[in-house]
C-alpha cells in the first residue's frame, strides 16, 4: 500500500521545528508494509492546504495530514478540508462532551474558542484522543484522508492505535512483522557486506539500516500470509543473523547499550565504579540515564588533571612522566584503584586524547586506552578513533560500556 | 522573496533519516528575508522528481533541490532535471579535472562510474564545492532552480556561500540582518510576554523563538534600505531586550552555556572542580565538550552512593542520616570539599532526586540542591524541576553551569 503525508505548520517551513513527525510516521508505516511516496510540508495557509489535498499522487490509497487542528486562528486545517472536499463543518456532541470533561479534570472551563475543535467535516469519523484534540478521517473517491494533531505524543498514539489498524484492514491479506537488532562496533557498510549473501537469498524479508551514531540498528521486516509463517521466517533469519554478527548485536529487545549493561550488572549481582579522563563524565552520565542505576553504579571520578589522577587514584607523577597520562600503565592503575577504592565488582577506566590539540606523532588525537578490572585481573585495550572531539568522546564512552557488556558474555 | 524546497532521498521517506536539511535551510533563508512556501520530500524516483520540478508554486522565484547527485544508480536527480527541462546532460571538463584532483589527493583513481558526477544539464552553471560533488543551477521561465548535494556539511556550505548570495542579488534592494540571543531560565511564553510591548512597537524588526531545550534562542531579524540603518535599528532593539531580559541572556555570540562558562573561567583566571550526584557526570561531560577545558576544569567526582560521598568528600553518615543525601547540608560539604581537595578557585556541587523512584512527600522527584563554593563562602540553591529523569538531569546540569556563569557577572 502506498500513502502520502502532509505536514502543516509554519514552524516547519521557517526552521523553528524539525519535522521529526514525518520521519517517525514514515518509519512506522514502512515497518508495517506501507510505503510513503511523498511528504509535503506547508505553512498554516489555507490555499496551500487545499491545493495539497486536491493534488495527491494518483496511486496513493491514503493521505495522512498532521497539524493545524488547534483552537487558535492559525489552525485552519478544518476549514481547508471543508473547502477541498466541499463538506460543511458540523458540531459533534460527543467531542464537545469529551472536551468539557477534559477541561473539568484540570479544573478549567472551556471557552467558546475552544469548541472550534469540536467541528468536523460532514461524513467524517472521529479518531478519539485521550490526551488532546480529536482527529478525524473521511473517504473521498476511494481514498482515505486522516487528520491528526501535530503534537508528537498525540500523533504517535493515533498513528499506532488508530490509523495503522484502519489501513491494515484495507491491505491485501498479508501479515507484516519486524524485529530490530542494535549493533555496535561495525560500520553500516561492513554489516551490509557481511549480510549480503544472506539478504540476496531471502524471500518476503527486507533489511533496512538505521544509523543512530555510534550504533547501527538493523530492522528486519517480514511479510506473509499468516502470523505463524512470518514468525517462522523471522526466527530462521534471526538465527542466521546472529551467527554472522555474533556479539556485535548488543540488544534484540530495543535496549540502549547502557540499559543492557545495567541489566547484565543486575543479573550478575555485580557493581561498577568508573574512572574517566578524556570522556569527562560521559560514561557516568550514560550509566545514570537508566532508572535504578544506583543499584549497580557506585561512583565515578573524572580525573582530568594529572594532580587529580595522583590525588584520587594514586597514579604517581613518575608513571605519568615515564609513560604519559594517556598510556596502558596509567589506565590500568586507574581501573584497579577505581575498583579497590569503591569496593565494587568491576572498575572501568578510560584515558585518551579527545583533541583538537594534545596529539603527538606517537599518540595522535583519537588515541584512547580503556581498561576493565575485576577481582581476577585486568583487560586493557587501545583504540585510535576518528572524528572530532565530540565523536571521539562518544565512541570512547560507548566502547567502554561495550567492554563491560562483553565481559559478561564470556 | 518566496522559494520552495525539494528534498530527494528514499532514506527521507522511509524513516531512516530525519530531514534536518530542510529545517536548516528554511531557518537560514528566513533569517535572510526569504520565505519557504513548501517543502516536498520524495524518494529516489525519477517520475516524482520530474513532477515536483514541473509543478512548483507559481509565486516562487527559486527552487532549491537537495540530494540525488551522487554516482550510484539510485542518484537520478541529474536525469530528472534533464527530462523536466528538456536539456541534454553535457560533460563538464572543469568539474572532471576537479574530481580527478580530489581523488588523487586521497591517493585514489576515479572510476568511470564516478564521472557521472561531471555531467550537467545544458545551460546550467556550476556551484563549485571543495568538499564533495559539484552543485549546479539553471534558470527556466524566470525562476532559478538550484541542485546541491544532500550531505549536510556540503549543503550548508553551498547554501551559505553560493545560493543565498545569488538570491540576494535578485531581491528588492533591502538589507536583512539578524542577531541571536541565547536565553536560559525563562520559558518561551514568559519571554514572549516580557517582550510583547517592545515587539508591538517595532518597525522592520521580527522576533522568532527557537526552543533548544533547555534553552530558548531568540532570533531578531531586521530589514531596511541599507546596512547602517539596519544596524542602528538592531542596536537599539538589543539595548531594550537586554534591559528587559538582563542576565537571562547568556550569550549574544552563539556560544553554548558551557563555552560561555569556560570563557568566563579563563578570563578570570579561575579553575573549577565539581561534585555530582543526581546528574551522574553530565556536568563534567558538558564542561569537557569545550576544547581546551583542561585549562580550567581540574576534576570531578560522581558520588552516587552514600559510601562514595563519605570516602571521597568526607560527608559523614551522621549528616546523611540527619539531613539526607539530598539536602542543603550535604551539597554544601560537597562543594566545599570539592574545591579544597582540588585546590581550585570554585567548587560546584549538585545533589537531587532524578526519579522515577526515590521521591518523598517532603522531597519529591525533581528536588535538586546546587552549591557553589569560592574562597570567601558558599551559595546554595534549591529547585524543584518538572519532567522525567532525562529532563531533570538536563535542567539540573544547565542550572549548575548557569550558577557559575552568574557568579562572574557580579
Amino acid at each position: 500500500m502506498e500513502v502520502e503525508l502532509i505536514s502543516i505548520g509554519s514552524e516547519l517551513t521557517s526552521g523553528k521545528v524539525v519535522n521529526t513527525n514525518a520521519s517517525f510516521m514514515t518509519g512506522i508505516l514502512e515497518n508495517n508494509g506501507i510505503k510513503t511516496l511523498r511528504i509535503t510540508t506547508i505553512g498554516d495557509e489555507k490555499d496551500f492546504i487545499v491545493k495539497a489535498l486536491k493534488e495527491c499522487l494518483p496511486s496513493t490509497k491514503a493521505v495522512i495530514v498532521t497539524g493545524g487542528l488547534g483552537p487558535t486562528p492559525d489552525d485552519i486545517t478544518r476549514n481547508a478540508v471543508s473547502c477541498a472536499f466541499d463538506r460543511k463543518l458540523i458540531r459533534n456532541l460527543k467531542a464537545m462532551e469529551a472536551m468539557k470533561k477534559w477541561y473539568h479534570k484540570w479544573g478549567m472551563e472551556p471557552e467558546e474558542i475552544d469548541f472550534a475543535q469540536a467541528y468536523f467535516p460532514r461524513g467524517s469519523k472521529l479518531l478519539s484522543n485521550p490526551i488532546g484534540v480529536f482527529g478525524f478521517y473521511l473517504e473521498d473517491m476511494g481514498r482515505l484522508y486522516f487528520f491528526i494533531p501535530g503534537v508528537p505524543q498525540e500523533m504517535e498514539l493515533l498513528i499506532k492505535g488508530k490509523i495503522i489498524p484502519l489501513l491494515k484492514k484495507r491491505m491485501p491479506l498479508k501479515v507484516v512483522d519486524f524485529r530490530t537488532y542494535k549493533i555496535f562496533g561495525l560500520t553500516e557498510s561492513r554489516i551490509a557486506n557481511k549480510l549480503k549473501d544472506l539478504e540476496n537469498n531471502l524471500k518476503d524479508i527486507r533489511f533496512s539500516y538505521l544509523p543512530k551514531f555510534p550504533e547501527i540498528h538493523l530492522v528486519v521486516s517480514g511479510e506473509g500470509e499468516n502470523k505463524k509463517k512470518v514468525k517462522i521466517n523471522l526466527d530462521s533469519v534471526e538465527k542466521k543473523i546472529e551467527s554472522i554478527l555474533g556479539n556485535y548485536i548488543f540488544s534484540k529487545k530495543g535496549l540502549s547499550i547502557q540499559e543492557e549493561v545495567g541489566r547484565l550488572l543486575l543479573k550478575n549481582n555485580a557493581t561498577v565504579s568508573i574512572a574517566e579522563s578524556c570522556t569527562g563524565g560521559l560514561v557516568g552520565h550514560l550509566l545514570t540515564e537508566v532508572p535504578g542505576s544506583s543499584q549497580y553504579f557506585e561512583r565515578g571520578v573524572i580525573v582530568y588533571s594529572n594532580q587529580a589522577k595522583n590525588d584520587i587514584l594514586g597514579i604517581s607523577p613518575e608513571i605519568i612522566k615515564e609513560f604519559g597520562a594517556v598510556s596502558k600503565q596509567t589506565v590500568e592503575v586507574m581501573a584497579l584503584n577505581a575498583r579497590i577504592h569503591a569496593n565494587t565488582t568491576l572498575g572501568l577506566a578510560l584515558t585518551g586524547i579527545a583533541g583538537p590539540s594534545g596529539g603527538t606523532e606517537k599518540k595522535p588525537v583519537g588515541t584512547v586506552y580503556t581498561c576493565l578490572s575485576d577481582p581476577e585481573g585486568i583487560k586493557t585495550r587501545k583504540f585510535l578513533f576518528p572524528g572530532n572531539r565530540k565523536i571521539i568522546k562518544e565512541l570512547a564512552a560507548h566502547t567502554a560500556l561495550d567492554q563491560v557488556r562483553r565481559y559478561f558474555l564470556k
